[in-house]
């Protein structure tokens, strides 16, 4: 990490954008009618939750295998927040790096937009458009979505700092961004299953607010009365998670 | 394995815990009524088998990577006494590493049972229900579930002696904890077919205390007459797969 | 690269070999009627578009890691040209290596016919054998075609570019080479759900050519009239993603 | 391969029983009535082909980890032979190499059998019975399957070579043996949709004789006019990949 900050705040803006392509691209394949992961005419299945998994895992590893070295890879304020807190990260950064994480999600969203938008103008059902945008409630429980953002959150900044710190023999540490990527598919494939996991304030956020400007017909609620719990729980998670390593297993 | 006891049997504990999250949380993330990866409303569809093989594989590899150079990663009783019946563990360690074991799994589910407590709710199913927690035998067969048992803690304990001991070029070591996500998949993929395998007695009777304390209305039965065989059968295996592993490759 | 032209050119002509035998073999065993990987008959379910994702992820790591080595493993015109153009690659080699690369590809194919032949015969849907050669656009929108090409080899080149500069630690940049098939891998499975992307002049022109030429009755049109698209269309994104990269990045 | 021919031998041996444990176990799991992974009552799916292509890879690939340093890891008589045929293994090594690859193939089909012995004896389909044992030819075909059994094994031997001898920068040589367990993965999703591919005489007599022998009252023919063809076919495609790899790459 010793590139010029405009270099690692770039860092982010592009990785963040990635995550949102191909995390929420996998979402979209899969989900929108005649995407062609989703076509049913050509006797292909949707498969549903474990390549939308795999597009999150592949979203941050990816990314961390290209801008690890520059940035550190955050692409989520609630980690830049955590480490931070924990003092391994300078709190001068902490703002640039957020913006430039909230742009990429923003900039990644239109991309997706625009790809499928004939895909989008297709697709009735607005719970599956809003979908591939963000994350909302389920039955109208609040605290189960803070409880499901914050341990997933936690269990996230837990194992994110545990693996670039503990490889076995330390022989090729650079095999700990494999364990992330795994680790993000993890975490939707397995802790993932109420609200759907954003786990990441700027992963939620921006594609939340491109959601409320583009001029799709049919696209239905924003949901900005859930929109603070996936920026609240995920920042309140990362920071147990990074103490909580702290307290065991230094830092 | 430098670290002081303490240390090492946190991590055990915290290994233990994220298994648990990750292998029995795809389960019921694949099972649950209502839940996002079984939620058959909005087209998507249960992955099962393969997505729960992948969790068990991920939830032994991320923690071998965080953890194996501090504690082994064990994770599991019957690694533990394998080992040092093998003399390559000290027996002194053996009551702490078990007990923090069974801990982590305890908390684990609990983790797993108050994030995913709405869809236990709905869910009638009271195999589905224990399936997420423990196992249990098939056609009251418990010498199936015994040979099931034994013959999958042969094969990890053998083939996880053979990964790290046995890298093909030796230059890049850490790659085994790699190979030995693959390994634990595999054992649920081509040989979990009969019982669903617990293949770890802390893995199996954590869990299953749970179950037996949960004020789950239809909860069903905890089985306890199954419990002997997921503890003993294991602890069995593991030993032989040791020995045999002793005998033609030494250690 | 210090190996003679003629061994480079060789290896470029198989590593495109493959990614034909791997990427179009996926689709034909998926979809070809009686096909073990579509086989409805023993219980067998289609995997359908994940399996196809990791076949042209496998269909590039594979080759990365016999040729990268050798011949920089482009298998891709649009790569070959976006390197000279930034100057990581010498003007003189871009036609040998674009000429391997479009024979591999019909090779490749070839084979792929052969080896299905009897399956080909079996199936009456035009779409879904034209869906194993090459690709077509979809609603007679060629400018959404256009855009999806774009698009997606501009990421290809931009994350290629930087999974090979930018490993976090540089202690095992071999590694790279897993994050390449990924990287493919995701290109299909979350940016590929419009047209099923080529990305690919040669991927896309030699199986088109093999198609305009096999002597089956039921084969369809070979859509030539959309084939220039993704010829035309990855080599301007590989050529903007790789400046993009140069100008935030260096090279 | 320092180690004593015993030493090498039982690392074949074991290599070659995970193999089929991992590889039929998985299709045993997948198409067995009543198995786990194909247990339609409790809402899982069977995953089908990506599993069964899943299971092989790692079979292949664990045992590469294991048992390359000490063995080679061949675990095929084919690759034995065209090795010893291009002068990189000793000749006087290969009948004691075979005996111990057909013998591990045995052991490992026995061990399946037993395991899944309750699901055999529900399983009325002779076909799903004999899929877990061994290969057949389809639509009375022997041509095509011998073209897909050389093809192949042509590109696993010309591409395991390369594997082990290109990787990119040459630091971490170790991850070939992630390479080629994505190489069989990928033999069996996009280049065995025909018959279902051995690739491998003893992955196909070990088990065709344990078919012949076990007494299970509904298990139909063991195929012998087909048994020469997954024995012959391989040994010619592996010499062919090994010898074309040798003239234009050097071994």
């Amino acid at each position: 990490m010793n590139e010029p900050l405009v270099t690692r705040v770039v860092a982010e803006f592009f990785g963040t954008m990635i995550l949102i392509l191909f995390g929420n691209g996998a979402i979209a394949n899969c989900m929108l009618k005649g995407a062609k992961g989703n076509e049913k005419l050509t006797g292909r299945s949707s498969i549903g939750w474990l390549s939308i998994a795999i597009g999150y895992g592949c979203g941050v590893m990816i990314p961390a295998m290209m801008f690890g070295s520059i940035s550190g890879n955050h692409l989520n304020p609630a980690v830049t927040i955590a480490q931070a807190i924990t003092g391994i990260f300078p709190w001068s950064n902490v703002v640039p790096y957020i913006i430039a994480q909230l742009l990429g999600a923003i900039i990644g969203q239109l991309i997706i937009v625009l790809m499928y938008w004939n895909l989008y103008k297709n697709t009735e059902d607005v719970n599956i458009i809003f979908g591939s945008f963000s994350t909302n409630e389920v039955n109208n429980n609040k605290i189960s979505g803070f409880f499901s953002e914050f341990i997933g959150t936690f269990i996230l900044m837990f194992c994110a700092l545990g693996l670039y710190r503990g490889m076995f023999f330390h022989q090729s540490i650079d095999i700990a961004n494999i364990g992330v990527g795994f680790l993000i598919m993890m975490l939707v494939l397995s802790l993932g299953g109420t609200t759907g996991p954003a786990l990441n304030p700027a992963r939620d956020l921006g594609p939340r607010i491109v959601h409320a400007l583009i001029p799709l017909r049919q696209k239905g609620s924003s949901h900005w009365d859930y929109s603070l719990i996936p920026i609240v729980a995920p920042i309140f998670g990362a920071i147990c998670g990074a103490l909580v390593y702290k307290i065991f297993f230094k830092l």
